[in-house]
């Protein structure tokens, strides 16, 4: 039994081997050989708590387990520690037996992060110079660093509900050397690539906001209710999702879906453009538009990533369990 | 980070431990104190195994968590070791932090039998004084120690479908002191306390074979088709059980409730006797019925039991998560 503690992740894991192992992964489950288990998530009554399991079983990867965790609304205030609490458990798919231990908080702001690059990379203009963001939070800062690393982008510009919140995102701009510029919501029109990254409960960017060949990455939406972009822009662009039960249940498409505008049929796989099975990017004046709804597969696959890297670096602690 | 591994566990955990925690949660499942979360359970197309989740909340003892693991039948010709694979994990309810790993093999064991005790104290009659055993496998020998120091029994009866295997109980009579003699199943009728513990999807032990006044704990039908008793034993007698949605479902009501001999409102939580808001046992002539479906919640109790004995005699392992 393998245990890597939280301290240990951000010098171990690196947003490449995230990356890789998100991209895989979402292959994984396109091609039929990885499937996420139905999502438990309880408000227990304590603490303002959500408290839930993400679990699934990749096949190809032979990785098998869940994350269990939450969120604690009340724990910075009162205890100084982050209120997104999350540790990645993993079996052994041939015995049952319990494999490894992984803090899971910084693994999920990085399996997030690698989520939206994953569809950048697949998605969007090879050309693409000018990426926009949407919200300035915590998780904001991951997203971008991370898919500056997808396409040669020379501007950054952003918008966000509370705009003195966004050096936030200025200051990952400026460590890659990049302006940044803050804008007005119809400035988006001159992004090519768009991260969307609230969590908000009444859309944001509008279908008269994006420019045609815009690639679009919202991943903010996992719940019923929430909502960053307008409905009609899904019906304007090609839909993809990490998974499609998700994202038009809980996701950003379950908007355009309850509205008539698209159907389940119109939002195809991530995983599927990976493999080679679905073409993608049709033309360079599509808008396309990921939606990441966030599956328990991605903190699997970055937690085999981060116990793997551990084991090379000698500093897994080994329990005799 | 508590660590205590499946080979502490024998140890460490008593019988009376497990009585207890088990006790004490049905109780605080019937006072709405305790919840189990939705069970995950899939059928991961590897190894033909099942895993899954079980979890819950009690918010009177303050332990969260879940039992993960499940069923891996090659693990024993393959690998020399055993089929059900388990492990617990506790979490602090008021942080989210991961508190505790358990091994949950023997745990599951004393569990289970902990829950055919408890309904043997709170439902059979003061002077019962013969048990029968229908099944004699490995989980049965638990099932009939700890239902041995229920009641001042002065003989243990048993049936299973391979008579070959009835030595595993007989020499739990013997350790005690008991006479034990094989029966067919309508020798049953001299028992006044009856434990079934099989895994068939047909009944053995029929309306015909249970005398008035008799106990009978259902302790093996977990899963949609599997079946113990005949359906009208159940419309004959005072129905409990652990877990009211999980007895009507997936445990031994189903097939009584599908019949429509029963409806939802005559199977009552165990945990409500313990309470004293159901009378349980009417009469000395009643016959009394314990459905346990086994929940996630005796999973946590009794873990969390074994870390404070874990601790007390120091040896916990500790992991700086």
């Amino acid at each position: 039994m393998l245990i890597v503690p939280e301290r240990e992740i951000a010098d171990l894991m690196t947003r490449e081997a995230a990356f890789e192992a998100v991209e895989k992964v979402f292959a994984a489950m396109a091609a039929g050989d990885a499937y996420n288990f139905p999502v438990v998530r309880e408000a227990i009554g304590h603490e303002d708590a959500l408290y839930g399991f993400k679990g699934g079983f990749d096949q190809a990867g032979l990785t098998l387990g869940l994350k269990a965790g939450g969120y604690w609304p009340h724990n910075l205030e009162k205890r100084a520690i982050i209120n997104h609490q999350s540790t990645v458990f993993l079996f052994d798919p041939d015995t049952g037996k319990a494999k490894a231990m992984v803090g899971g908080n910084l693994l999920t702001a990085l399996r997030t992060a690698a989520a939206s690059s994953v569809s950048i990379k697949h998605l969007a203009r090879p050309g693409a110079s000018v990426i926009g963001m949407i919200g300035a939070g915590h998780q904001a800062a991951f997203q971008l660093r991370s898919a500056l690393e997808q396409r040669n982008f020379d501007k950054v510009i952003g918008w966000n509900f509370h705009p003195e919140m966004l050096p936030n995102i200025e200051k990952v701009a400026a460590e890659a050397g990049l302006p940044f510029e803050a804008v007005q919501l119809d400035g988006m029109t001159d992004a090519d690539v768009i991260i969307s990254i609230t969590s908000a409960f009444s859309p944001s960017l509008m279908a008269e906001h994006v420019s045609p060949g815009t690639h679009i990455a919202c991943m903010g939406t996992d719940t019923k209710g929430k909502q960053e972009v307008e409905a009609a822009l899904l019906a304007k662009a090609a839909v993809f999702t990490d998974e499609v039960a998700q994202s038009i249940s809980i996701g950003e498409a379950q908007h355009a879906i309850a509205a008539g505008l698209i159907t389940e049929a119109d939002v195809a796989q991530l995983g599927a453009v990976i493999n080679g099975t679905h073409a993608g990017r049709s033309s360079d004046d599509q808008i396309t538009l990921f939606d990441g709804t966030g599956v328990g597969l991605q903190d699997l696959a970055v937690a085999a990533s981060v116990v793997d890297l551990a084991v090379a670096k000698g500093i897994a602690i080994e329990v005799d369990f």
